[in-house]
């Protein structure tokens, strides 16, 4: 099975303005995707499957999550690569899915994605998720870890810790969860402060004191009802912790589950951050970003150590992935921005994340070059860049 | 007199890039708009009629409103309704207009929207506007009437009520008007809680005690000087006198009048709303949303209750609706999008809006078939659900 | 040398959907920039050119600014005006530059803008940059200048003023500044609030006793340390102190470098001074506004006194200018919309400026008429009036 090519929404080749020929500035560029989660194990039913295709906790009653761009891309898209015609009813779909089996599928899909490496944030509801050795051997591709920093101060709070000691537990277990011998290989460190308390928060690196007494706080709270660790002291804790491994620091921003308060996840409320980052050199890892990311892209453009995706936003609107990139680099210096899927339970995602990645940007270099913006090969330069190289430039680990 | 076809921004069709055919989606599908205003019953001179061109007071001294995305589609598209040609002068448009007389204009250029039935707020500044009934018979469709909290609200201070018996006052009033045996049949409740105190107020049910002391500050001020509500806790207790009359919940979010801050507008702030009211199972319908639409479009998608619209957008920004609606479409499940026009004043904007949406939605959908992107079936599931099968699902009373 | 035109992204008439003809409505169009900075007086090293192409202090190590949109257009666009061809490498470019002077670069770039007029802050970093009159001679146009009111404050502090006396020093100082009979002619002030305190301050004009008492506070830790001017009451003195002299005001908004935080330069932030400042007649006058540009479109429709511009985001978005012209264009009334090019140091970014909005509402026009939204005639006036007419109406005064 290979992987399906679409017309992106408006490229000069499809509609047949310019001739088709050796212009599509991605073909059999593996892509570096800097931050994905990994898939559902087991079987899914139609209810199942659909609670994966939104970021809510489901479809609204009478409703289908098939009725939305990513429902009708998965229907488009990847039934093909598991032996149906393009357009497939959504029932049919999800037989067809069982029917092959989870494994197989998966396989199927997120080897069509031409993925060369993905970097992987295991911390968030793993339990029903392949293990990262398995999702490696479903991919085919190497895989390193993204350490989740809240998952990390909980498992310590879990461990049993008192509230004098809280903060030195966290560095130690960061620096055992990030050491360079450690399996598979830890290439970042990840906050999630957005679906937490909000990025409008104090960014400066808490004193000692102060995480003792909001670890006193926080902790018995969290023995006794399994309180999540939503203290802004504690997560700033966590993020100079994660900055001080120097390992890039990714932080969510943009839209995301009903957790968060969208408009407190705008990537603009992080300059602060940056500012005081800036002198350090570690790289600051803007994920999702959408619908902020011209916010996100003058970031990058400012601050040396800013870098950004719009990750989740490429699977989910589908063709309009083409607008949504072209927003991000009227701002963004081409050398600042990575490919990301940013996939969650569905190998779909995966595939959907790179070949929606793979047309828009296509399609833009396409079109810059048939207007004469840039040239040939300057288009294949900037492709490469975004696809694979800044990442490559970024991380110093990667997985191999 | 039959509506006119605007050639969309982008249409393939139009652009002869794809056969034109049996491809438009909207064609022949009667538009529930769920959401306007009626119109002005007297004949308006050429400064009354760029009045309401504008959502400002005015056009600015040595300007014209007709000088607009909106002013330049009154000329182009109304204008042959009324026997002109396309792009006649705003004078001869008035003219004309006064010639043919307020009453027969409205009633030709309503009927060319193709709208199966109105549901309309008719609690702000209705003085000028026709009356329901004339409203009806003018459009030649069924309406509904949506009733405006904060009218209720200060009717009833008006009509005299002291402070401890303000909050069952306003309760008594909200049942009395959407019962279900009033003429016109009351479909919704609406809340401009952005014009009064922004949507950044904290979202819970007030208690009695705290109406009644609020009621007393405020009803002096307006028995002494006609204080419009704008007492947050006032402004609360009506959006849950609202919600506890299980009818779908329309709020007025992002740009509008002079008398809001935009930035308070920003559906975002919501976020607290939506999930007090998510276990309710009450519809809460954001209106107009622009240019926070993006984030609307979340909303929607990670709330059941949550539906969104661009209504006051689609007639404002011309053929830039098509991008405007597209750009909803990113994240907003197509199940959770209804059409409005959100028309005040003019009959033009029933039309504009209408004939925009038709253009912009069926482009859209011709332009996915055309790249193969979903199928002609889907396409006109889709069409269909948006253009008024959304809105029959989620009002429980529609006017008949 | 003449002016380049580059094909706009989507021209009908580049892609040959229509034929080429006489409609062109920018050809020929003399421009008014109303908000533009000089150009550096010496001759550019590699780095030291990247640094003026990026709003932050330059590239990330190993990147290059000309890995951007700002960057390829350069390459386009600048390199045939300095007779190499289009796409020259970076360092070619440079060379070029070097090898001709930048005298005679800064020449043949501006003048091949094809500007009537520059109205130009002079008060930012200007050691470095070419003198008024310098300026003149190179673009070969008349130069107004716009009066800086933070410079102009921090001037008067230097100078020596006790607390008591600050006020109306600043007072006395700006209407010295801004007489009549002073050259360059002072067309306009301008405030740079977003930079310094954001926009998120109260409007109103402080009392004489608060302003002393702020003086107090500032004007020794200025004497001591040079702190810049940041204190709100003392930046709201310089407002209405620029408000008083009935020129109109210009207000940075939306992005710029990495001195602000860019959710609190969002014009919409403005909506409180906006109304006060309505009933002065004051022109306001919104530079940059993106990404925020909808939001100051909306301004710009309900408040009389709200001018917009798209400027500094036109060369830096390159061929994406088109839509987020399209974008303002949505909401903003024709007749507030204004070109410039806010082009600070380099010659290219005038050049760009100019190019990229002549192509870009040239080409969103174009379309219109090809569209039938709007008569060849109109098309015409509304290019006229956004190039130069409402500039020529709002500025009081012209340079000649």
């Amino acid at each position: 099975m290979s992987c399906p090519t679409p017309p992106d929404g408006g490229s000069l080749v499809s509609l047949g303005l310019v001739p088709a020929g050796p212009v599509s500035f991605l073909d059999g560029v593996g892509l570096v995707d800097h931050h994905c989660h990994s898939v559902v194990a087991a079987d899914l039913d139609r209810p199942g499957f659909e609670a994966l295709l939104t970021e809510g906790a489901g479809p609204a009653p009478g409703t289908s999550a098939f009725d939305s761009s990513l429902g009708f891309s998965v229907r488009r898209w990847c039934a093909p690569v598991l032996g149906l015609p393009p357009h497939a009813a959504p029932d049919d779909y999800v037989a067809r899915r069982a029917e092959i089996g989870t494994g197989p599928a998966s396989r199927a899909l997120m080897r069509a994605a031409g993925t060369e490496s993905l970097l992987v944030d295991h911390g968030f509801a793993a339990e029903s998720l392949l293990g990262l050795d398995d999702l490696r051997d479903t991919a085919g591709v190497p895989v390193g870890e993204v350490v989740r920093l809240e998952a990390v101060a909980q498992d310590v709070a879990d461990a049993g810790v008192d509230a004098a000691g809280y903060g030195d537990a966290v560095v130690a277990e960061v620096a055992r969860r990030t050491a360079p011998g450690v399996r598979p290989l830890a290439v970042a460190c990840k906050t999630v402060l957005a679906y937490r308390a909000g990025l409008d928060v104090d960014p400066r690196r808490p004193e000692p004191a102060e995480v003792a007494a909001a670890a006193d706080a926080w902790l018995p709270r969290r023995a006794a009802e399994g309180a999540t660790l939503r203290d802004p002291v504690l997560l700033r804790h966590g993020i100079w912790t994660g900055l001080d491994t120097g390992l890039p620091l990714q932080v969510h921003t943009g839209f995301g589950d009903v957790d968060e308060d969208l408009h407190r996840a705008d990537p603009a409320l992080l300059t602060g951050l940056a500012r005081l980052v800036e002198p350090l050199g570690v790289p600051l890892m803007l994920l999702h970003t959408y619908p902020y990311h011209r916010q996100a892209a003058w970031l990058a453009q400012v601050f040396s150590c800013v870098h950004v995706d719009v990750s989740l936003a490429v699977p989910h609107v589908g063709p309009r992935s083409r607008d949504v990139i072209a927003e991000m680099l009227e701002l963004a210096p081409f050398a600042k921005v990575l490919y990301a899927s940013d996939a969650y339970g569905l190998p779909e995602l995966h595939l959907l994340g790179a070949l929606r990645f793979r047309a828009a940007l296509g399609g833009l270099l396409e079109r810059a070059c048939a207007t004469d913006e840039i040239s040939p090969a300057d288009a294949e330069r900037v492709a490469t860049m975004i696809a694979r190289e800044n990442a490559r430039r970024v991380y110093a680990r990667m997985p191999a």
